[in-house]
């Protein structure tokens, strides 16, 4: 099992950025629009895992939501899995509830799924297939 | 830089492993209670990176006051630097607030120091020294 990323939710992704720099260093990449959530995002490899940095794309993307009701701060776990669909069907099949019924495109060109958080005690857990 | 581990702030530390036992595997060892932040904690490796599982072990703990506030989730992110002191001061040096002034000791027997969560756009900044 592999942490891919750590979603950090932020009002502002270059003044995260900024903020972030000294610690972990610069993103990857330019900064990604992801249309199936709204967001734009960057990616910082910390290690064999990444911090992802993400900004609401308008007000409807979930991300402005979860700003709006707990502020900037950690927004989501994602483990890195052989096969999404398995992932959320093996949380169903213990009795969790998912976001997502199946896979479907995310951030990096990579198939991706959502369990939903009272699968994981509180903790929004994304399943991400690769390596 | 590597991210040392994601702790995760659970009301009930039997019952937290139970849930993500099926996703990341069971914990490194035998809980560990840790004075110094009144929590009983449980390490689980994944990748080059751990799963932090924090309780509180009384009501005074600062866990238990953010179970209160915010629920169970995310608590901190923990980075691994070769000293805590100078990671403070490098904070405070860009002008940014720390918990604490200097290193003190964390579970696993390290010398841990936190940022304030204002110098990482509301995320609770951990540095563990070690590898």
């Amino acid at each position: 099992m592999r942490l891919d990323h750590v979603g950090i939710a932020v009002p502002d992704l270059s003044a995260a950025i900024a903020q972030w720099r000294p610690l972990i260093g610069a993103p990857d990449g330019a900064p990604e629009l992801v249309p199936s959530n709204r967001v734009r995002v960057a990616f910082v490899t910390v290690g064999d895992t990444h911090v992802e940095l993400l900004e609401p794309a308008d007000a409807t993307s979930p991300v402005a939501r979860f700003l709006e009701s707990r502020g900037p701060g950690v927004h989501h776990l994602a483990f890195a899995v052989p096969s999404v669909d398995r992932a959320l069907g093996e949380v169903r099949d213990r009795g969790g509830r998912t976001v997502d019924e199946r896979a479907r495109p995310g951030a990096r060109g990579r198939r991706v799924g959502f369990a939903h958080p009272s699968a994981f005690g509180g903790v929004l857990v994304e399943f991400v297939e690769g390596p």
